[in-house]
């Protein structure tokens, strides 16, 4: 943990005077927000709107390893997983809670570094602190996070909209959080070997800046707006492009085929994968937390998605009874799969 | 954990499969739920009433000890301290999301008694499960649960509009959940030291049941608006009635004496205190976990509140200079604190 010369232990601030402290500096941004902090509840005027809700739970060991993620880091991934679920409506985030089990082992310095992400995170996306819950705990940190956005009813996309032969498009590039990962967790095992040694992370500056500190796609959903088009389906990528489509196949009950060379996959990592031994299409497919956006348009807009900056068109859906399948360049189809629940599985 | 013959591991069913087998049998019963569990976000759709939010994170080993906790008390319980929170702004709760870390020590029964609590909770409450996050953890089980409620805007209260003169009321009775866990901490180091002692509850299922199956006050907050009575202001009593107290007074920005012999005390919560040596009033005072409503009404509404049962007027609110204040039977006035963080103390 934090290192500082001015360490406050918990014990010294009650719960309260620690929430004013880590709280005050979050001012009410969204007309929306009718109360924030302070109360049993918030209160949030919708003013004609849907709400739309998601929640995430983030676990020390399971989700971030503070031996690399900086606290700040931390803090503003949170929300930025959370608000991704907001934007993947097609809705704008506007509130947060924010639940914290914390053990004795931090000091309020530390959770001040947590909440500069936070803070940093809802003043870009332009979001509000507006309840929680603070926690002893007796093992490791806790972040559970729930998200709150608007949107007109007429704007909601669900998964469950892809219509055969519509197109199947990703923002950015996937797999890159997922090699980040892997860089630095072959680092840490360096340093627990020979503590003297120090981390190769130059050139990998882009893969570990996608995993250490992901943005949300905020940008490519205000511009489908300005171009007037509306997904037929959308999610955005968590657990890997395989699962994510596989979700959108099941709940449009459609197939689905997309093919490997459209995949699209940064320089930085496929040189990790390549140094690793990992082929980069099964990052892209199975690696998560690219916090993309997989979304489906009719066919009728190609002209238009073409020129949109940063996304790729990567296949097309089809029936349900064709099934869902990678198409490899020699034209082998490969069936898409879901990750398993790795962390839960018998050893 | 379960003992139970048919006992299905977690990594038999994928993630996916574990949450459509935990929640298919949840079915919307609000309007305002425009779509639930099944995509990135919930829907809400508020239809010109406010929304209020609370949230909640319960952790194994601080709020919970799955030695004497059924899980489906504990799924229970979790719903009830969330919409307690609600019915405190005087809102309906309507929907909750429910997220899980869970280590592998349990079964999918074992989750499966979770959610019968869960379930439980939401139908007798008229409450939806819309969403949440299963996560594989560590070490013990994590609960975080968010409740949203409706209520229209001129219904809300707030904790700070206590006004010099208001009555204090609480409903129940207070300190019994305190008095059952010091009874089950009890037997449970009896049982530690001599695993062949049978536990001695008998007389006190009353405190037993304060403690593991709470109820929050959804009849009381309907009383209140048939007999037209809005509260000047309200809190739910969860950190001990002094904490929420306090909480009132100075969001309200006054002062306040309350009576001891006027405190609501069961006679098992003083039959249980006088075996273990505590003071009732303490319990009542700093001992939480009641999930009592402590509001205040304007003096004219003595008559009204006098007749309703289980509420009790346990002293009236003063200008803010003469501080906050119990006074004895001997006239003596006790300044009133709020319960340190103690599980966060140094040893």
């Amino acid at each position: 943990m934090s290192s500082k010369k001015n360490k406050t232990e918990l014990y010294e601030l009650g719960e309260f005077q620690l929430i004013d402290r880590l709280t005050e500096s979050f001012k009410p941004k969204n007309a929306s927000t009718a109360f924030g902090i302070g109360d049993d509840c918030a209160v949030i005027s919708p003013k004609g709107k849907k709400m739309v809700v998601t929640t995430d739970l983030l676990l020390e060991g399971i989700h971030f390893d503070l031996t690399y993620f900086p606290l700040k880091h931390l803090g503003y991934k949170s929300v930025i997983v959370n608000i991704s679920d907001v934007y993947a409506m097609n809705a704008t985030p506007t509130q947060i809670t924010v639940s914290l089990g914390i053990s004795k082992r931090f000091c309020v310095e530390d959770l001040e570094d947590l909440y500069a992400g936070i803070k940093l995170a809802c003043d870009r996306y332009g979001v509000d602190l507006v309840g929680g819950d603070t926690s002893s705990s007796f093992t490791g940190l806790t972040i559970s996070i729930t998200a709150i956005g608007e949107v007109n009813e007429s704007d909601i996309v669900y998964r469950s909209g892809a219509q055969v032969n519509d197109l199947i498009c990703v923002t950015g590039n996937l797999g890159a959080a997922y090699m980040g990962l892997q860089l630095l967790e072959r680092e840490k095992r360096v340093f627990e070997s020979n503590s003297t040694a120090k981390p190769e992370l130059k050139e990998y500056e882009y893969i570990l800046e996608r995993i250490l500190k992901p943005e949300a796609r905020k940008n490519f959903i205000e511009e489908l707006k300005e171009k007037g088009i509306k997904p037929t389906s959308m999610i955005d990528i968590s657990d890997g492009l395989s699962s994510e489509l596989l979700h959108i196949c099941k709940n449009s009950e459609k197939g689905c085929r997309i093919y490997i060379e459209k995949i699209p996959i940064d320089e930085q990592t496929s040189q990790m994968a390549e140094e690793l031994g990992i082929e980069p299409t099964v990052a892209a497919l199975n690696g998560g937390e690219d916090y993309e956006l997989l979304f489906t348009v009719p066919i009728s807009t190609l002209e238009t998605i073409t020129q949109m900056k940063g996304v790729s068109i990567i296949g097309h859906i089809t029936e349900q009874s064709t099934g869902a399948y990678l198409v490899t360049q020699s034209n082998d189809e490969i069936k898409l799969t879901a990750q398993g629940w790795n962390s839960l599985k018998k050893e």
